[in-house]
């Protein structure tokens, strides 16, 4: 049914694609200029303030309660929110009188929308659309959490929702603004992407309370965000505003339902009439707001969250305002309200021609309050957080299955299976209350069981190289691999393995199955046998997984899977061995391999140093795991305690859980490990893989002890000799890497308040510090929060569990319950890169790429037809090292989305941070490739047709020159950091 | 503005008037049936249960917000409710589908909104109303409340809802069915009212628990009401129906903003989806409803308290409703669900024909749990009580001045005036949380200044008589008399007093005026010096009026004036006169006059006797002031407090306030008094005026002090040598008395919980008890609750002052703040009549007519023009005593509205309760009656158009006939208790 629709909408509203010269079908608008985007803005006056009117709602993607909880108005007890009333309500408003506006963010919602509503709605409201009355802001499937999201899920979502505005409505349907009213915090990565998706503006509402009180008194409240160190300006220059009142409308003048506002009182026969003070308050108002602003428009965000369910309230009363305030024109004001959109507003503003300031570095730490720092979110639910994660190299794997299987991929001998659902799921957990950790439990219990559902419809998806290559027996997952439970491998004595490598180059990857057997034989296809080893699961292990599985040993082997392909291992149980040996209850000196030496305390079982055997570094490492005892809210300062968005530490110190650790350690041809006990609910294992360059740290950690009444935060902490001079680095989305110092800001003058929390910054990916010899990077399986509060140290925040709400509005403490409401146990992985800082990011970047883009295992039981194919690449050739690719993904019948990334930012390599050519033409081993044509970012706009506004800066006028351009369309250059979007259209070879 | 708009509407849709054959304009609809009314009823299945969905708001006319604030949706912190968006809405929705169906009720409401409306509304609406789309029930000016409202008040406030409507939408406009779904119990002279107003139906929401599952065990909750014991049947039968669910809906099944109820979720790819369970929980809940009813017709009320301010919540899961559960019908389902209104659904019960229980009595009390008895609203706010009643008077004079006056009365030389705004401040309190004292205290404050506003529109207008008469003078009025201030008498030495008395004949009156001189001179026109007394103000008085007035004095006489007219007294101190003897400290034996005598407890200061000197009856009467202690809501039975609604004395035993008072006397040629001061605040004055067949109790009691944290609701009890026999009588509505007997109710079998409260019952004008001897009745100055626990014993309440809310939504104590937030005072006056009973009404019946209409007094100085008139009768002659004039009123420019009672009841007087004869033509002295037409109570029809359902009942089939006809159209005759409405069209003679 979703497919179906979908498929319709696709085919008949696509309006980008015609022929170019080539031959080939390149997108062309509709000749002449559209009634919509800025042509269709409403006059202004030019002498006088004029005050832009913004009607809007705010609709979370889930929060308090689940997105079709939301949709459908369900539950209003919790919440009072219904959005199919508020969009029914708002097109009925704007039907009535052609000078209202409206915007509309979030495709999620528009989409389950439009699709219950009947021909002749569909027709009112595209007329809306076309007239500019309706328009539509951000667009994406969600407006994104932007300090837990990773750009390559970023990107996803609003490619979903912009096309289905693309393909719905045309070129009236592309958002010209973005609009990020209630992230808690701003990602540079964001701007730089919005930039890149055509956006000529982005408004956002919170930012740290000091930073706005700085720019209120310099009238700095918008500027122009330079996103990139590595794009060529203005590629990432993003005009950005900062809205007055968050997203809410001006003291005393809130009319919607939800709202206790008063009424306009315009009938001098009934009691209370009260229009002349209520214009006296709003002139007053709109000058005030006026001297924190440049230009002579000001904006007005009228509406909130879910507002507008009942719009004959706002709109009726905006009306008589609206009248009233400008009746005083003819005594001689000189406010002007209108009713607008932010694009009209922009288009003010840039109309102004006037000379904005630059801003380099990012919004975060975002902080409401001298003790109200939004830093908790970054790692609250990490679970859910790793699970999106995952999810995410699952749908690029379902992707380019759906490709390279061609249209028998969904439909295959298993059933039908689609990437839709769960691109959809990803689309609603990009949401700033979904991977952000901020929604209540019952609903991030909804957003994992989206994300499972989409796997499963996925999982019949990538069952296709079996119908690929007449491979008929079923093919099985196993999702429980972290905790050593698999069905499959557990009670078998003989399977096929199949490892799908979502990557554009071969990949090593270390394989851990359960089984019940003590040795085993792998093999390659071509018949090698790969060293393997048998041991036993943890006791650890067997604690967590419970009753989940009866796996007594682990088997452990290193595969290498193709570039965006797959290979099939034959695993074959070998009868009789004796169990392995337990791991001993010792702690070695040290742990080596061909690349890495770690060194322990025998006494604590702690690490005491890491080295580099090829470079000869060595630094000082210990490692521990601490707790903050999150503040209660009785405290002296504030009464703000920690919750799923706030991280307030009640003592800058943590608590250590054990100065000491229990130890076991294993050592076999294939991996190294010191099992360190810290106590009951903290262990890890420190482990190096032969002919691995990294050292893992697998944490698990749970169910947090609140017995004592305490809400604990719990941190790993790495402590070095490195002299980090106060400096640390981490990620933007997973990208581009900031410099963070602590206790400072870039753009004001940082009053520290919370030495803790006030230096936390969200990672994605990454985090290093650094001296001039050494760099220890440590890269991550998810988002978290993570600091350096002392040189040559890093901590990075887990898991955390809390006893209180932090006030904030979902009205619950952050303490999941995991099974049997004892309190969730997460488990995660660290990698360590030790290098000189030259050479960090050869490591790191496709360390970290191989992380996010990981291997997807298969199992299959019986024998095998004997022409089974057993190894596939999609490509022709590996691509170069600083090549990752993003994105592979059907985009209709005969045409599929590619989008081809520099990984490395312009400075980090001496050898990757180069230009890199790629012909498309000789991409695919199994597809021709015989049209291209190149997008914006998020695939709804033509390149050659994107015409942003331009803007002037403090920086002066820059060059609009990106280099040489490409060899020819077919050969393309990317630079480093760039991200280049193609349609192309293929056909099979 | 509103004048103009009123008229215009009134002369551009009043469609009544027409030329009968004797040449004078009579009623006609236009040819044809009207598509509206029961033409438009949808269909029904025949062999299916119909399930009537009936969507409907209840729009309080002030309740927690004032009027106005509830129409515009101000002051929503208190209340979500704002009814110019329910209207909106309503409409819009309506628009939008043919098939929706919604009812409005309370044309206070839609009379603010409609003349907010532009013509292309009015029009659309029109058309809905044409359809029967919107249709009007009850539609007068408020939903009346039925235990406190005098029939008189309730008349015009009908009148007035349903005059807009006829002049707005004609025929279409007129209301089919009567709907009082939420006053707290029912009283039977509004079932009869009902009646006479040609409503062919009545549904109601409230009545005991008891009868309620009485009602439905024995499926009788359809019925029908005689409401009349003097009207011939079916003059005042009118069905009457118990709604279900109050007037809620069944559970599960509310779908407006303000409920919480799972929204039909019908999209299949969306989660939750829960059509199945919703349809076949709705099935059977309409089947069990079934068995409660006798037809295969149901009604369920769609809607509650200021629901649909967002219609679209309602339809659009209503439409989905109708259409899944009629799905259900091709699968052999019986159960045929339909948008429908109140009178589609009567309709279908009509067409039944079925034979319906009679019911005679009334629903009061009203208990919705065994310690919940709705008693006590029938005093709370004693003084709004009182303050009601005047302004009814007012009213009256007001209106018959205008008709007497001409149209130079609305523009006299002092102004504008007009009796609009006072009808309207009167419509709006007769609300049934208005009069009856259970809103909160600033819309109490709100219906005041309504009222006071009205009152000064009224003054300029009840200038008349000076205008008409040629007199220039500015007229001043004293609203304050009750406590003795009167800024003109106090400060001159000579001015004029005018006596308007609005009734059909001669009245008698006493005049206190307050003054500081010690001698006057009071002389009639004719010249004739009349008998008047000095006396000093009391001690209470003072203390009450605190500084409002500086009346050392008050200056006593009787005066008479003509019936409909006035009369001119001038008054003139007498210079230096020594000061009036203070009251005597003691207690007199006796006191009395020519008709009474009163005998005294020397020692306590109490009654102890009553004699009519006429008749020579006696009865031992002692008379003292109790509290009962409220509960607090700390009682083992129940956690019920007294409150604005509720009457739970925590004990059966009263607190007596003092067992003697302290006692001063007065005597002169005017007047005798005994005043009793029983506490600092519980005083009396009892009080005996030559030529007087009544004993005046004037009581005054507050601020009642709570400061001992007790609630009190303060009593005054009779307790006398009658033998009573369990029984008393109360009126109902002011006209018609029902006998109550202790402990028992006529069609349940009582099981007594509240031994006080359970017997008390409200009082409009009268009530009284007797034996075969003697007869006591007690003749009130406003609505009161009252009972007789015990043989012989009255007992009536006056105040109440509590300390916590009982919890039916008004959520504050009733705790009246009066002058200074000390706690408020309120003064009264009952009327003690001794008589045999069959004499009783020829005295209480005058009496209580007198209270009700009192003459109306104004001052004026200066001197008068030596040809000014200084009496004047609108009456050709005195009506004879069983006559009430109870309305004359100008309708429009040539015709006035005239109601004529009898007010009799069939057999309570010998000579008086006989069918009289009255010519229309030699009513009026300076009007010349042209034309009379007849029209039903509320005027909304001609009589003679009047064609309600018939139904049979168990008593069997009533004669239609109502005896001889009128001798002629002019000359008409009043049997008991009727009361007959004419339009006359008038020229001066």
């Amino acid at each position: 049914m979703v497919e179906a629709l979908w498929t319709v909408a696709a085919t008949a509203a696509f309006v980008l694609l015609t022929v170019d010269v080539a031959g080939f079908p390149v997108g062309q608008l509709p000749h002449g200029e559209p009634s919509c985007g800025y042509n269709s803005c409403p006059a202004t006056q030019p002498s006088m303030l004029n005050v832009h009117l913004v009607p809007h709602t705010h609709d979370d993607v889930g929060w308090l309660k689940t997105v079709d909880q939301y949709y459908y108005g369900d539950h209003n007890d919790i919440q009072h929110a219904g959005v199919q009333y508020i969009l029914d309500s708002v097109v009925e408003q704007l039907l009535a009188d052609p000078s209202r506006r409206f915007i509309y963010v979030e495709t999620a919602f528009f989409f389950r929308w439009w699709r219950q509503q009947n021909s002749a709605t569909q027709k009112a409201v595209t007329k809306l659309v076309n007239e500019g009355r309706l328009e539509f802001v951000n667009g994406g499937w969600c407006m994104s959490d932007e300090a837990t999201t990773h750009y390559s899920a970023v990107i996803d979502q609003m490619t979903l929702g912009l096309r289905f505005l693309n393909d719905t409505f045309g070129a009236c349907g592309r958002p010209r603004v973005a609009w990020h009213i209630d992230p808690f915090g701003h990602a540079r990565e964001h701007a730089s992407m919005f930039a890149q998706m055509g956006y000529d503006g982005f408004f956002f509402g919170r930012l740290d309370y000091q930073d706005k009180a700085r720019r209120i008194r310099d009238k700095d409240m918008e500027m122009v965000w330079r996103a990139s160190e590595s794009l060529t300006p203005p590629a990432a220059d993003l005009f950005t505003g900062v809205l007055p009142n968050g997203y809410n409308p001006p003291p005393g003048f809130c009319w919607d339902q939800s709202c206790n506002d008063p009424p306009i009182r315009d009938d001098p026969n009934l009691d209370d009439y009260n229009v002349d003070a209520i214009v006296k308050n709003f002139i007053e108002i709109a000058n005030d707001q006026a001297q924190m602003y440049r230009t002579n428009h000001i904006i007005m965000t009228m509406g909130s969250d879910f507002q507008y369910e009942n719009a004959n309230l706002w709109y009726k009363n905006m009306d008589k305002l609206i009248r009233y305030v400008n009746a005083q024109q003819s005594q001689g004001s000189k406010v002007n309200v209108l009713y607008s959109t932010p694009s009209c507003y922009l288009q003010g503003l840039h109309q102004a021609n006037l000379t904005w300031s630059v801003k380099t570095d990012d919004f975060f730490p975002y902080a409401d309050g001298p003790h109200d720092f939004w830093t908790g979110y970054f790692t609250s639910r990490p679970a859910l957080k790793r699970y999106e994660r995952l999810s995410n190299s699952l749908l690029q794997v379902c992707n380019q299955l759906e490709v390279l299987g061609g249209p028998k991929s969904r439909k295959g001998p298993y059933g039908e299976g689609d990437s839709d659902t769960l691109q959809k799921a990803m689309g609603v957990a990009q949401h700033h209350d979904a991977v952000s950790g901020t929604e209540k439990q019952h609903v991030a219990n909804d957003y994992a069981k989206r994300l499972a559902r989409g796997w499963a419809h996925c999982e019949v998806l990538v069952s296709c190289p079996s119908c690929l290559l007449g491979w008929e027996a079923p093919r099985q997952y196993c999702l429980s691999l972290n905790i050593s439970v698999c069905p499959t491998t557990e009670n078998s004595n003989k399977f096929f393995l199949t490892v799908y490598n979502p990557l554009s180059r071969m990949v090593s990857w270390p394989v851990r199955l359960p089984v019940n057997g003590s040795a085993y034989v792998v093999r390659q296809p071509n018949g090698q046998v790969v060293d393997s080893q048998v041991m036993p699961v943890s006791e650890v292990t067997q604690k967590i997984r419970g009753d989940k599985g009866y796996a007594i040993n682990e088997l452990v082997f290193l595969v290498q899977a193709p570039s965006l392909g797959f290979r099939t291992f034959q695993v074959s149980q070998v009868s009789k061995q004796p169990p392995p040996l337990p791991p001993q209850p010792k702690t070695p000196l040290s742990m080596e391999n061909q690349f890495l030496r770690v060194t322990f305390d025998p006494d604590t079982g702690l690490l005491t140093s890491l080295t580099n055997l090829e470079t000869k570094q060595k630094i000082q490492l210990t490692q521990n795991f601490y707790w903050y005892n999150a503040s209660d809210g009785n405290s002296v300062d504030s009464n703000q305690p920690s919750g799923a968005y706030i991280f307030r530490p009640n003592s800058s110190s943590p608590i250590i859980i054990s100065r000491k650790a229990k130890t076991y350690s294993v050592k076999n041809s294939v991996v190294q490990e010191v099992q360190q006990q810290f106590s009951p609910w903290v262990s890890q294992v420190v482990r190096l893989y032969w002919g691995s360059r990294q050292l893992e740290l697998e944490w698990t950690v749970g169910p947090v002890p609140v017995g004592d009444n305490l809400g604990k935060e719990i941190i790993t902490r790495l402590d070095t000799s490195i002299n980090s001079s106060g400096s640390f680095y981490t990620d933007s989305n997973g990208r581009e890497l900031l410099e963070r110092l602590k206790d400072f800001r870039p753009t004001w003058d940082l009053k520290q308040t919370e030495p803790v929390a006030g230096n936390y910054y969200p990672i994605n990916s990454r985090i290093y510090i650094k001296d001039k010899e050494n760099q220890l990077t440590v890269v991550t399986d998810r988002s978290q929060g993570a600091s350096s509060l002392q040189d040559g140290s890093l901590e990075i925040m887990l898991h955390r569990r809390l006893l209180y709400d932090d006030v904030r509005g979902v009205a619950e403490p952050l303490s999941e319950p995991g099974d049997n409401n004892e309190g969730l146990v997460v488990r995660g992985r660290l990698l360590l890169a030790l290098t000189a800082p030259k050479d960090a990011a050869d490591i790191h970047r496709p360390l970290a790429e191989a992380l996010v883009l990981q291997p997807l295992l298969s199992f299959q039981m019986g024998e095998l037809h004997p022409n089974t194919a057993l190894e596939f690449s999609g490509l022709q050739a590996s691509l170069p090292p600083a090549v990752h690719l993003l994105t592979l993904s059907q985009w209709d019948q005969d045409s599929v989305l590619l989008r081809l990334e520099h990984q490395f930012q312009v400075t980090e390599s001496l050898t990757n941070s180069q230009p890199v050519t790629i012909s498309l033409q000789k991409l695919f081993s199994t597809l021709e490739v015989v049209g291209v044509s190149e997008m914006n970012l998020s695939a709804n706009q033509w390149k050659d047709e994107i015409n942003r506004f331009s803007w002037k800066t403090s920086t002066g006028e820059q060059p609009l020159s990106h280099g040489a351009g490409d060899p020819s369309p077919w050969v393309i250059t990317l630079r480093p950091m760039e991200i280049r979007t193609f349609l192309l259209q293929v056909r099979p070879r």
